[in-house]
C-alpha cells in the first residue's frame, strides 16, 4: 500500500506544476486538468474499476462486489482541479487516498458487499468560471444547465466551448451518477491548523460554514491620470479600496472571514484612471444570519462610498452555500470507527457540502496540514499523515461496505 | 487641405480600435502600432519626404529645402501609440496635423529655407514596457540602452524581442536623429478642459508638471480565503487598499494629482488570499519639492500599514520626469505668431518635455478637447478645432522655416 500511494503521488506531482511558483495550475478543462483525468482513468483501469461519467465532467470509478447483492454504494473521492498556484494536496489527496484504501482492502483479501466508488468531481475550485463546486452543483441540480452554459472564463470562452476544447462531449445538468448511493465520505487535506494544534493526523468534520462569492462591478470614468483634477474624477479604484478595507474591519467584528483575492481593472494602465474595477468578495461566517448581515452592512458601506466617488456599484451573488452540518448517523458511525479523531468545523466549501445539501448522507475526514496553509504552494501533509488518512478511509470502507 | 486632413484621419481611424470599448489599443510594437507606422511611411512617401529612423523606433519624415541653404531644421510631430482603450487624438493628432500643415504650405506655394520634419516617437505612452516616452528618452540618453533592453511586458516578453517580433532591426540607445535641430514644436490634443473653459481652439504650453511612476510591490502570504483566521493573514490587498486611499487624501492636500490605475494580483483567485499585489502609482505636482514630499509621505504611510499587515513593501521609481518649462525664445516667437492663443500648463508628460530636458529648443501647442477626457474613448476634438491647429502649425512653420 505504501508503494501504491507513493507511486500515484509521484505520477501526479509534475502535472500542471508552475516551475516558477511551485504551485499547481490545474484549472478546469485545461490541458493540465485533462492530464489528471487521464491519470484517473489509468488508475481505474489498472484496478479493474468501471468508470461511470456524467455530461458535467464528474467521474466515479466503481469496484462492484463480486456476486454479492449490490445495494447502495459507498463513495469517496474529491477533485483534481486546483486554484491558480494552489497546493498539491487540495483535491488529489482524497482521490489518491481512495485508490490506496481500495488497494489496502484488496491486499487484506477483503471483498465488499456494496459497490465502492472513487469520485472525481469537475471544477471544484471554480477558479476558471467563477462558481465553486460546479460539477457537484450541476450533478445535484443546485446550479441549472442554462446558467452553467452561459458562464465564461477570463478570456471570454464559455464553459461548453472550454469542455469541447478539451475534447469532452458535454451534457450539462442533473445526472444519476450518484443515484442510490448510501454514503459519501470525502477525505481532504485540512486547510487550517486545528489538527496540528491538537497533534492529530486525521479529524472528522462537524460542519461547513455558510459561505458565498459576490462580484462587485464598480463603474467609473476613464480619464488621464495627469490632467484630470481630483475633483473631476469618478475613480472606481477608490470605491474598491474603501470596500476592501471595510471588509476586513466588518468581518473581524462579525467573527467571520472575508477576502478580496481577485480583481480585474480596465483599462489597467498606469497613466489612466480606471473605467471599471471588478472584484470578487469571498465571505464565510459561523451561521447564515451573521453572513447575510455582514454582506448587507458591507454593501451599504460600499454604496455610500460609490455615491461619494460618483461611481456606480452593482453586486452580484455568484454562489451562496448555506451551512452544512455533517451531524447524523453516518458521521456517528465514522466516529465509532475512528474514536480518537478530533471533531472540527471548516470554513472551506467542498463537494461533500453540495452532496449533503442534496440529501445524500455525507461525511468528511481531514488530514493534518502542518503549515495550515492552503490554496498556495506551502500547503503540506507528511507521508505518515497521508497514510494514516488511507488507513482511516480503509477502516470506514470496511465498516460500511464489507 | 481640409480633404487631406479628413482623408488621413479616416485612414487611421480603424487601426487598433476595439469594437467593444471604442478605444484604441495601439501598444508599442504590436500589429496595430506597426500598421500606424506603415501609414506614416506611406504619407511620407506620397509627399516625397525622406524618412530618417533610429534604432529605437523613432522616425522623422523630412521636407528638405530645394537648393536653399539647409540650416537647423524645424521639427514637429508626436506619437502613434496609445494607452489601452485610449482616445484617437492623443498622439496621432500631432502627426496628421503636421502632414496637413506641410500640405497647406505647399498649396500656397511656400518653399522652406530650413528642413521641416515630421516626427513619430516610439512608445510614448509606456503602456507595454512601463516607461513613458521611451523612444525620446532613448534618443536623448535619458534612459540608457541596457535598462531598456531589460524591460519586459506583462507577458514577460523583452523590449528587444518585441521589436524583433515586429520585424524591426533595433539598435537601442542615443541617436543623432534630431542632431542640429533648431526647434521642436509638438501639437497635441488637450487632456483637460482649460481651452474649453476659455473658449479657445488652440493654446500654447507654458510648462509640464514634474511627474513620475512608482511601482509598489507588496508581498504577503497566499492562503485559503475560507480557513485562514483574519489574525493569521498577511494580506497584501489590505496594504494596497490603504495606500490607494491615502494617496487620494494626501494628493488632495498637496494640490497634486496621484492615481493607482494599474494593478496585478497573484494568484488572483477569488478563494485565495493574494501572495502579491503589484500596483503602479502615477503622481504629478506643480513643483518638484511638492511631488517628492508627497511620495515620501505616502511611502511612510504605506510602510506603516505593511508593518501592521505583516507584508513586505518595496517601491521602485520606474520613471521620474522633472518639471519642464517651455518659457524661452521659441515659445515667445510662437506667441507672436498666435497672439490670441491662451497659455496653459499641463500635468501630462510628452516627448516635447524629454527633448526640452535634453536642451533642444521646444514648444507645445494644444488643441481644445470639449470633453476634457483623455486616455479614454471619450477623448474628442472637433474638426474645426483640428483645422485651427493645422493653421497654427502652418503659421509656426512659415515663421520659423520659410
Amino acid at each position: 500500500m505504501n508503494a501504491s500511494f507513493a507511486t500515484m503521488w509521484a505520477e501526479l506531482a509534475p502535472i500542471g506544476r508552475d516551475a516558477r511558483t511551485g504551485g499547481y495550475r490545474r484549472l478546469a478543462w485545461t490541458p493540465a486538468e485533462r492530464e489528471c483525468r487521464s491519470w484517473f482513468y489509468g488508475q481505474a483501469q489498472s484496478r479493474g474499476l468501471i468508470v461511470d461519467a456524467d455530461g458535467n465532467g464528474n467521474e466515479v470509478a466503481w469496484w462492484f462486489p463480486d456476486g454479492a447483492p449490490a445495494i447502495g454504494g459507498v463513495v469517496t473521492g474529491s477533485h483534481l482541479d486546483s486554484v491558480p498556484d494552489g497546493g498539491g494536496y487540495d483535491g488529489p489527496l482524497g482521490i489518491v487516498s481512495a485508490f490506496a484504501a481500495i488497494d489496502q482492502l484488496r491486499s487484506r483479501g477483503v471483498l465488499p458487499t456494496r459497490p465502492i466508488g472513487v469520485a472525481a468531481f469537475a471544477d471544484e475550485e471554480g477558479s476558471r468560471f467563477g462558481i465553486a463546486c460546479l460539477g457537484s452543483r450541476l450533478l445535484t441540480g443546485a446550479v441549472d444547465a442554462d446558467r452553467a452554459a452561459a458562464l465564461r472564463d477570463g478570456d471570454g470562452r464559455s464553459l461548453p466551448d472550454a469542455m469541447r476544447d478539451a475534447g469532452f462531449d458535454h451534457q450539462l445538468g442533473e445526472s444519476q451518477l450518484l443515484g442510490g448511493v448510501a454514503a459519501f465520505v470525502e477525505l481532504h487535506v485540512e486547510q487550517g491548523r486545528a489538527l496540528a494544534d491538537v497533534d492529530a493526523a486525521v479529524g472528522i468534520a462537524t460542519e461547513i460554514w455558510p459561505h458565498g462569492r459576490w462580484r462587485f462591478d464598480i463603474d467609473g470614468e476613464a480619464n488621464h491620470a495627469g490632467t484630470t483634477p481630483l475633483s473631476d474624477r469618478h475613480d472606481p479604484m477608490l470605491t474598491y479600496a474603501e470596500t476592501a478595507l471595510a471588509t476586513r474591519k466588518k468581518a473581524l467584528l462579525a467573527g467571520a472571514v472575508a477576502t478580496f483575492g481577485r480583481i480585474e481593472v480596465l483599462p489597467n494602465a498606469a497613466n489612466a484612471i480606471p473605467s471599471c474595477v471588478r472584484a470578487w468578495l469571498d465571505a464565510r461566517a459561523p451561521d447564515e444570519s451573521t453572513l447575510h448581515a455582514l454582506i448587507a452592512d458591507l454593501l451599504a458601506h460600499a454604496v455610500r462610498r460609490a455615491d461619494r466617488d460618483g461611481t456606480a456599484l452593482q453586486v452580484t451573488a455568484e454562489s451562496i452555500s448555506p451551512a452544512v452540518s455533517f451531524a447524523g448517523p453516518l458521521t456517528d458511525r465514522i466516529r465509532r470507527v475512528l474514536p480518537v479523531a478530533p471533531l472540527l468545523p471548516t470554513g472551506a466549501g467542498h463537494d461533500a457540502g453540495i452532496l449533503a445539501a442534496a440529501g445524500i448522507p455525507t461525511a468528511m475526514l481531514f488530514v493534518r496540514n502542518p503549515t495550515g496553509i492552503s490554496h498556495a504552494p506551502a500547503e503540506a501533509a507528511t507521508e505518515t499523515d497521508c497514510l494514516a488518512g488511507v488507513d482511516a478511509l480503509a477502516g470506514v470502507f470496511a465498516d460500511l461496505a464489507v
